[in-house]
């Protein structure tokens, strides 16, 4: 059997071009979309992370202002500093990277973003507007996912996506995308976590498996049916004796698993080169209904 | 084996009792609970459910208001006339009877209740906010259902849930509330549809089977396995040679699935008491939290 191996990195160039076209247009209404990323405190990745999505964006003729604040700042300053933003008519996306220091109220925060400004979705009237059915923004990396799925044609239509993970990020927005009647959707589907007892009940018989539980090399082959489509959303370190001390690995133990499934996306590569070039359509999005409602 | 038999009417006493104790509590602050229910144009049933939640509100000392607007109302004019029930402070819940005159855009109407009067919990953001975990009103059946598994003390901690039915009143708020980690909660849950090809796949190796689809006596004995708990949604007219000429029949072929079932909900008087209760109960919640705000 030949593997599909599902590398993001091509879905996310077609996407770039597409958005690419886009920005070229709202350039002409001398309009740059422009995102407002908030970073609080220092820790480590968070700092990376923002500063890749602040490379993404200027590379793509797109503006990122990152605004860093101190960890010490209180919750009504951020939120009122949040305010600020929602108001300021130059920024059309404005992301709270997470997580936040533990005296800010993480829900709090995400609620204080104008939800038409809110690119990542997790304000709550977005996420109950993917429930109902009608998505106002969709979480990047759940949008990745779908994306994926789309570009190499995996059908999920009538199939069985059992979902291993509940977080706020990505297994629940998917749950609640892929159950809908949507273009990517109209599975059925079963969401899977730590309360439940035996996974391999739900695994073995699934048609299309996404892993996003942050457990490195979980998945193993006996806990998959043949010819399986699966999507990885694990990104962790693992510990090796390379001369970095770790390597990169999903939440799928891959090269046990590989034999077995009809597709999988690698990682790294797979998910993760998409959730960056949502973000990015998101915020192109945003500024081109600001331009349609002002016009 | 003895099959339990889930009556609501015993749950929905219960919670009478305590929704009574608390409603004397606020009848001693002055507080009147208030129910603002919204009748668009002159469909029967309609009418029927609207003067039965009004009789239900009256008997349990609460008031229910109920506004009858003709069915060419537009838009506009409902939402203006729902704005202004959103600012007056004498009312605490807010509820549009539903289905609507076509030209009336659903989601749009219930978008306008404000959130903290959205006692039927429709509302976007109430929504999201079930599926985020941090629930604001819980729409009645679905909190029915839990409140009737709750009762018997039929426990889905650890166990598959199969939800039969995605609609935006009970099967997608169902999955978003049995798959958190609330009391009753922490379940493996599968939702199936009108997608799924083949259903007895899923309904076969339910522990829990709650079933919401509209279709009369759909789910059959040979569907599923030995000492499952059933809930039945469904409230169906079937044709028959009565009186009256039909009888009302839940999703569930009871007679067929009796003797291999642990326990059911009948229909009538299943989740169907509930329903009323639970509207009770948040509109109670609604005022409780006002007051709380005011003091």
């Amino acid at each position: 059997m030949s593997v599909k191996i599902l590398s993001g990195h091509p879905v996310a160039e077609k996407h770039k071009q597409l958005i690419g076209k886009r920005i070229d247009l709202l350039k002409k209404e001398n309009i740059v979309p422009t995102l407002a990323a908030i970073l609080v405190g220092d820790d480590p990745a968070s700092k990376i992370y923002v500063n890749t999505k602040h490379k993404i964006f200027t590379k793509h003729n797109c503006k990122s202002i990152v605004y860093e604040k101190n960890s010490v700042i209180t919750e009504s300053d951020l939120i009122s500093f949040i305010d600020s933003l929602n108001l300021d008519s130059n920024i059309h996306g404005i992301l709270v990277q997470l997580p936040l220091p533990k005296h800010l109220d993480e829900k709090k925060i995400l609620s204080s973003i104008d939800p038409n400004k809110d690119v990542d979705g997790f304000h709550p009237i977005n996420v109950g507007k993917i429930l109902i059915g009608t998505p106002n923004f969709i979480p990047c990396t759940p949008y990745g996912c779908l994306e994926i799925l789309k570009f190499y044609k995996i059908n999920v239509r009538s199939k069985h996506v059992v979902i291993l993970g509940r977080s706020n990020i990505v297994g629940k927005p998917l749950m609640a995308l892929l159950s809908q009647k949507f273009e990517v959707g109209n599975a059925t589907v079963t969401i899977c976590h730590t309360g439940t007892p035996d996974l391999k009940l739900y695994t073995r018989i699934a048609d299309i498996i996404i892993v996003a539980i942050g457990i490195p090399l979980f998945l193993k082959s006996n806990m998959v049916k043949n010819g399986v489509d699966i999507i990885d959303v694990g990104i962790n370190r693992l510990k090796d004796d390379s001369k970095k001390g770790y390597r990169i690995v999903g939440d799928v133990d891959y090269e046990d698993i590989i034999g077995k499934v009809n597709s999988i996306t690698p990682v790294p590569g797979g998910v993760g080169p998409m959730t960056i070039t949502m973000l990015l359509s998101n915020t192109v999005l945003a500024a081109e209904r600001k331009l349609l409602k002002e016009t």
